[in-house]
């Protein structure tokens, strides 16, 4: 049998199964189950385009995870996980999207068949993947066993990275300064916003003899809305060609093996009005401050409160948070939804944990980003990109 | 206020809706909390990458739905919904992934201070964007109302598609073709997997003159497995080089303002092998076989029934099911999660529904996919694309 293509060595796997399982005792679990894509992958290795349909890990204190999922997709398990082919367990199709049978009452049936089927059993209760029918249907297939909170229980482990993981998102940090760099050089007035995405993604995805490396795909899509569709900060894109102007912010990331690093620049076409070269100087000086506490030891809120302080100078009020942490991921969250930057959170920052600090600014008509992502270290954060930190103004 | 961006009339939003309260009435709903993003756009417009924080649409028995989400992308929703600003409501930034509060305590309230806290409550129980913490957030919040499960009562109203729908879906299907063509084009030994999927995206995305529009992004991104690692069907792709006598199928759809063609097709480096010739040939009389009973007053399990009856000739076992419905979509499946065509499965076909006949093959070392989208007509299926149903082989 072919051995699975892994982005990492055995010993980073299990260092990252050791930590979890320090996790599930503090939280008296016998077993987890683990329905994000991101945290399966971060565990196991596992990889593709499956999360439609229900899967998950299962971590048991002792032993091997145990991948389930789609027999189809089983095969893909056994490609991309380190576990052996009997920890790969698939369930039949019928049981795909059917009103008649719920695909968890088929796992039920396996972790009793394995003696698992008892016990304190945490679940991602508030994730894209465990449903409230996943749930009920846990529930009523576990009898002898508990069901527990564990949202975010693997995303926290996740917080701090490796250097593995690190040299990932600075190569995903060149990527997408070179996307940028396309923007840069292609955009302006009359150009078809389809046309623009065609360019984006290609600088994201060729590959990069230098990096050695080509682009993954993002776990959001572009964002590029311009003028006053720019107040609000999800809007993708459409075919209509770009207008004089007006500011279009560009929230894109590069990728490299499910790693990110999330980049935002503004662009304007034509003469930026007062409000956008006031929000520059705003976003920018406010950026260093926040920067200046990007630091080990300080709190979430430390960066937030130092940014949101130079806002209030300028007369800027933003009533939304100001970052969240990065890493791998798949749709629909770039973040890893566990601390946030902003007034409240105060988790302390350690060294080599990562956060797009988002500066972003969606007022009553218009919008402005200019972002970074970061890496908290020692003395100070480390900007995975390299990019000018500046409204880039086509007249 | 600028109005905001619609893609259809308000004369066929009001009929979806129509349709949708029929249907609610069926179950004794009086209320319906729609969390599906493929859902919530058909039924109001509201379009933007948002589904990552909890939003949903609210219908009533009468008057008009209501749009509730993060504040921030209540300006993406009066941009893009058809609904007056009182029906769009916003829940404040401190709800965002917070372990303290949840976005569905607030929307219960909002509830009670509208007198809809009562009552027989659907709300889709089997979706991605409706977790078991969100059920949990709701249950607590709504003491006298009574969770009812509506999973895919809205997607069961969209299977049936307008003519401005498939309007939108023959353009999908021209730009499908399109790309397949890119491929055709520009595939060979030694070209990178991820710079394959550059022109991909370049394909999908550009401006097309003839047709006069541009793409949008798919609900599930290329899938373009080679070899052995096309034995899974949902791998996604790498940098690495194509090589010679490898078989690739590429799963890819053209988009358009949301509506999917979907569409594979094979491609062989080098001198296919019996296996892959014996597929083509099975495949291809199979798909004549399920199109001539993709025809008004035949079931969902006719079709695969005569396609599985010729595979079976051929000595080839398909462990899955043959298709499904395909329409308007965001991440992460282009299915519609109603029908499947799969035996068992004896939903009567109703003139302009529409499905993607999946007639993949992925076996124990490789994989082979020549799939149509089609429209059921009643004198039998219209192909939304125009691509030679064959392999392609380049030596």
């Amino acid at each position: 049998m072919t051995r699975p293509t892994l982005n990492f060595g055995q010993a980073e796997y299990d260092s990252r199964l050791s930590k979890t399982r320090v996790a599930m005792q503090a939280l008296g679990l016998d077993l987890l189950i683990v329905s994000d894509p991101s945290n399966m992958h971060w565990l196991t290795g596992y990889d593709g385009w499956s999360f439609y349909v229900h899967q998950c890990v299962v971590v048991p204190l002792d032993g091997p995870p145990i991948w389930f999922g789609r027999s189809q997709d089983a095969r893909g398990a056994l490609r991309t996980c380190y576990m052996q082919p009997s920890n790969i367990l698939g369930y039949p199709d019928e049981y795909v999207q059917s009103t008649r049978c719920h695909p968890m009452e088929y796992l039920a049936t396996q972790l009793a068949d394995r003696g698992k089927a008892r016990g304190q059993i945490g679940v991602e209760m508030d994730n894209y993947w465990f449903s409230a029918a996943a749930c009920a249907a846990l529930e009523t297939g576990l009898p002898n066993a508990t069901l527990v909170d564990a949202t975010a229980l693997v995303n926290w482990q996740r917080a701090v990275k490796s250097e593995a993981e690190l040299a990932l998102m600075r190569q995903a940090g060149q990527i997408v300064g070179r996307m940028h760099q396309r923007i840069f050089d292609t955009v302006g007035v009359g150009m078809r916003k389809c046309d623009l995405v065609a360019e984006i993604y290609d600088a994201a995805l060729r590959y990069d003899d230098e990096l050695g490396v080509g682009g993954d795909y993002p776990a959001i899509v572009p964002l590029l809305p311009s003028g006053a569709d720019a107040s609000a900060p999800h809007l993708t894109w459409d075919d209509r060609p770009m207008k004089a102007g007006e500011g279009t912010f560009f929230e894109i990331a590069g990728v490299v093996k499910r790693y990110h690093c999330p980049l935002s620049r503004t662009v304007f076409l034509g003469r930026p009005t007062q409000a956008f070269l006031d929000a520059e100087k705003a976003v920018q000086e406010g950026m260093e401050a926040g920067l200046e506490k990007a630091r080990v030891g300080n709190s979430c809120e430390d960066v937030a409160l130092a940014f949101f302080a130079v806002l209030e100078k300028y007369g800027i009020t933003k009533d939304n948070r100001a970052g969240y942490p990065i890493g791998l991921s798949y749709p629909p969250d770039w973040g890893e939804r566990t601390m946030s930057l902003r007034p409240g959170d105060t988790t302390v920052l350690r060294e080599n944990m990562t956060f797009h600090f988002m500066t972003g600014l969606w007022m009553e008509d218009w919008g402005f980003e200019i972002t970074e992502s970061i890496r908290i270290g020692l003395d100070g954060p480390e900007c995975l990109a390299d990019v000018p930190r500046e409204m880039v103004v086509i007249e």
